[in-house]
């Protein structure tokens, strides 16, 4: 069983992968867990940080980073004071 | 039944990309086809650009594109003289 977590901040080029990583990936195998830093998890970019996580949405695959598509830079999203809101604005230009 | 399509160029970040896609992906829902443009695939370049793709690695799902990481744009890999070798040496610096 393999452990994984995707992590996004609610932007459209994350709702998408999320949307297409759901419909792939065998949840027999998988054992996903979602974060989105934009609901109340934004205490957990450290965390996401320390796997090695450098923009979202990502996927960590046993400790193992995959970037899918650029939705926006961990540096935006702790300078991001509107994180709280489902879609942050600055975040849907990308 | 979803259709997808694996484009990589054989660099580490394809390969290791390659290798984890493999490993979580649902083959009971997925009709995965791996497409590798340094093994005599080349040709299928015009066909992936077509789909929308940048840069490989990248996984497109029923015609929808999902980067991953990044190892080598298009630009890169249609200038690259050597791609029939398994292993390009511009695109291992990646």
């Amino acid at each position: 069983m393999s452990n994984a977590i995707f992590y996004h901040a609610g932007c459209p080029v994350c709702v998408s992968a999320e949307s297409r990583i759901l419909d792939v990936i065998d949840h027999n195998k998988v054992n996903l867990e979602i974060v989105h830093f934009g609901k109340g998890q934004a205490n957990r970019i450290p965390e996401a940080e320390a796997h090695g996580v450098k923009s979202v949405p990502a996927l960590v695959i046993d400790g193992e980073v995959l970037h899918i598509n650029f939705g926006a830079s961990m540096k935006t999203l702790k300078t991001a004071d509107h994180l709280s809101s489902d879609r942050p604005t600055t975040l849907s230009k990308h």
